[in-house]
C-alpha cells in the first residue's frame, strides 16, 4: 500500500489511498496577491498567520508554502531585489517559521527556485513535502539531490523540457521518467507524489477524461499517489465551484489522493456588504442604526464575515464518507452539526412531535 | 454501444455511456404525500402537471409515474380500494394522460403492479421506460411478456425471491439473471437498465464502493445501462445534499447512466417564511408592509417560492461536462449564466478593465 508520510514535529499527514483525501491549502502564496506582497516587504507576517489557521480550521491537512514575492519596493532601492533568487531563498524561511509557530499542521515548501527549496528543508521541522520536481533536466539534477538529502517526499509535475503536453499519454511518461530517474538516487516511489497536470475543460473538452484515466495509470502502473492544482479545471468558466465541487469527488473516485486548493470560502467583502446594504436600502427596508456587518451579513443570507470551510471541502467530506474513509460517518456528522445547534434542533423537532402526536391522540 | 431508447410521440431520450446523464424525475409519486393522495381521489391533477412541468424545466429528460396511490376516502365507502390491484390500473392511464398533455418529455411507467403496469403501456405514446422487473419469479413472469409485447425498455431491481442481499455479488448475480431471462424472451441487453441498489451509507460503511464498483461490472460484464434511487445513499443523515451532490458526480464516473431522482428544488414554504419574517422582526428591522413574499424571500437569501433546479442538477450537469458529454461547456454556461445576467456582466466587467488600464496608462 503506497503511503506518503508528511510530518510537521508532531503530527503525521499520511497520504495514500487508503486514507481521507488529503488538502493541501494553497492560500500561502504571494502570487497575484497585491496586499500579500506588499505586506511581506514589510515583514508584515499577520496575513500569513491568518490564512494558515483559516486553512486548518477548514480541513487543509498539509500546508503549502509559496514564497514567489514581487519587492516592487526594494527592487527600486536594490536591483537584487528583482531576482527571485535572491528574495525567496530569503523569505522561505520567515514563512516557514511564521506558520510553524501558529500551526503543527504539516507543511509543502514550494518554490521553483532551488536555494528556497534548500532554506525551506532547513527551516521546516518534520518531514515536509517538496513542491516540485519536474520531468526538466536540470530540475532533475537539483531537486532530486535535495529529496534524497533531506528525506522528504516531492511533488512531481508530469511536464518535462518540451513543455507541457497535451498528450495524456506523454505526460504519463514523463511521470514514469521522473519516477524512474528517483529510484536510481535510492527515493522510492511512494515518496513521489505525482502532479498529471490538469487542463481547463473549457479550452480541452477530453481535460476531465485525461485526469481520470492519468489517475488511474498512474496508481496502478506506478503505485503512486497523486495530486493537482484543483482549481485549474473550471478555469475560465461561470460557476467554478460548481465545477471543482463535482471535480474532486470524480478524481477522488477514480484514484487522486491529494489536491493543492482552496480550503476557505472566502469572507463576505466590504463591497458586497455596501452592495446589499444598497438594494437593501432601495427596497424600502429599514435597519437598526446599530446593526453590525456579521449580523446583517448572516440574516440577509451573504455567508460570514469569518473565513469557513468552502463548498469544495463539503464535497471532500462527502467523498470521504462515500469512499469509507469516514468511519460510521462520525466527520460528515459533525461538520454538518455543530454540538450547540444540533441539539437545539433535536429538542425543538422531539417537542413539535411529541405535540403531534398528542393532538391526534385528542382528536 | 449500449443505448436505451426511450420515447415520447414526438421526443427521444437516449440512456447510454456516450451520452449526458440521465435523469428521470421522481417527484410524480403518491406515496408519502398525504395532499397529493387527496387531490388524485377528487381527481384534481393540477399538482401532478405542476411537477411534471418543473422537472422537465429543472432538467429531467424522463418523468416516472408512479400510481401507488391510497384512497382513504373512497375506501370507506367501497372496500375495493383497499386493494392497489384496483386503484392503480384506472389511476396510471389518468396519471399518464394528464402527464402527456403538458410535455413531450418521455416517460417511465412505475408500479407494483401489472394490471397498472399494462394500463400504462397502452396509455402512453412512444416508447415508455417500464418500472420494474426483479428477479423474483412471479415478477419475472408476469413483467417479461409486457416488454416483449409493447416492445419497451425496463428497469430491473436486484433482488430476487430471498430479499435483497447486502452481498454485492449475489446483486449481480440476480442482475445477470434477469438479463438472461430476458434473453429468452428475445428482449436484448440494451433495453435492460439494471438498478443495482444502493444502500445507505449511515448504515453500511461499504455501500459507496458497492454502487461504484457494481455499476462498472454491470457495465463491462453485462453490457448494460444502470439507474439507481440516488437519494437513498443519504438516508438517515443530516445536509442530505451534500452526499447526493457527491455520489452522483461519482456514481456517473464508474459508469452508472441515468438516476431516478427529484432535480427541483423544492421552493421555500409558507412556514420557513413565517420563521424568518419573525426573526427578521426581532432583529430591529422593519419591512415595508406590502413586500411580498417573493421579494422577502430573494432579499433575505432563503431562495425562491417558485421551483428552481436543485443543487444535485449542479452537480450532474458539471458531471456531464467533465466527462465530455457537454461539448464546448454550452450546457454549462447556459445553466449557470441566464442570458440577460450575462450581458450585463460583461459590459459591466469590461467597463472596469478598460478604466483600469486607462488610468494606469494616465499614472
Amino acid at each position: 500500500m503506497t503511503r506518503t508520510v508528511v510530518a510537521s514535529a508532531t503530527k503525521e499527514t499520511i497520504i495514500g489511498f487508503d486514507q481521507p483525501f488529503c488538502v493541501i491549502g494553497e492560500r500561502i502564496n504571494p502570487t497575484g496577491r497585491k496586499v500579500l506582497n506588499e505586506e511581506l516587504e514589510r515583514d508584515d507576517f499577520s496575513r500569513v498567520e491568518a490564512d494558515a489557521i483559516a486553512q486548518v480550521a477548514a480541513g487543509a491537512t498539509v500546508l503549502d508554502i509559496n514564497s514567489g514575492a514581487v519587492f516592487s519596493g526594494k527592487m527600486a532601492e536594490d536591483p537584487r531585489y528583482a531576482d527571485n533568487n535572491f528574495v525567496e531563498p530569503m523569505l522561505m524561511p520567515k514563512l516557514i517559521e511564521v506558520v510553524q509557530n501558529v500551526t503543527d499542521c504539516p507543511l509543502c515548501i514550494d518554490s521553483s527556485v532551488p536555494g528556497a527549496l534548500e532554506n525551506g528543508l532547513k527551516a521546516a521541522k518534520g518531514r515536509p513535502l517538496l513542491n516540485s520536481v519536474t520531468g526538466e533536466e536540470e530540475r532533475l539534477e537539483l531537486v532530486l539531490p535535495l529529496v534524497k538529502k533531506y528525506d522528504v517526499p516531492v511533488v512531481a509535475i508530469s511536464n518535462d523540457d518540451t513543455g507541457i503536453s497535451e498528450d495524456p499519454d506523454v505526460r504519463f511518461a514523463v511521470a514514469k521518467k521522473i519516477v524512474e530517474r528517483a529510484a536510481d538516487y535510492g527515493i522510492p516511489a511512494h515518496d513521489i507524489v505525482v502532479d498529471p497536470l490538469v487542463m481547463p475543460i473549457g479550452a480541452m473538452a477530453t481535460a476531465g477524461h485525461q485526469v481520470f484515466t492519468l489517475v488511474r495509470r498512474l496508481r496502478e502502473e506506478l503505485g503512486v499517489n497523486t495530486t493537482c492544482g484543483a482549481s485549474n479545471i473550471s478555469f475560465g468558466l461561470p460557476n467554478r465551484h460548481g465545477i471543482n465541487n463535482a471535480f474532486l469527488p470524480m478524481a477522488f473516485a477514480a484514484g487522486m489522493t491529494s489536491a493543492i486548493m482552496n480550503p476557505v470560502a472566502l469572507p463576505v467583502g466590504p463591497t458586497k456588504i455596501a452592495e446589499k446594504r444598497a438594494e437593501v436600502e432601495a427596497a424600502g427596508i429599514v435597519l437598526p442604526p446599530d446593526m453590525d456587518d456579521e449580523t446583517f451579513v448572516r440574516l440577509f443570507g451573504l455567508g460570514s464575515t469569518k473565513p469557513r470551510p468552502g463548498k469544495e471541502m463539503e464535497a471532500i467530506r462527502a467523498a470521504n464518507f462515500l469512499l469509507n474513509h469516514d468511519d460510521g460517518g462520525g466527520d460528515w456528522i459533525k461538520f454538518n452539526k455543530p454540538a450547540s445547534a444540533s441539539a437545539a434542533n433535536t429538542n425543538a423537532r422531539a417537542g413539535g412531535r411529541r405535540g403531534g402526536r398528542a393532538a391526534r391522540a385528542r382528536g
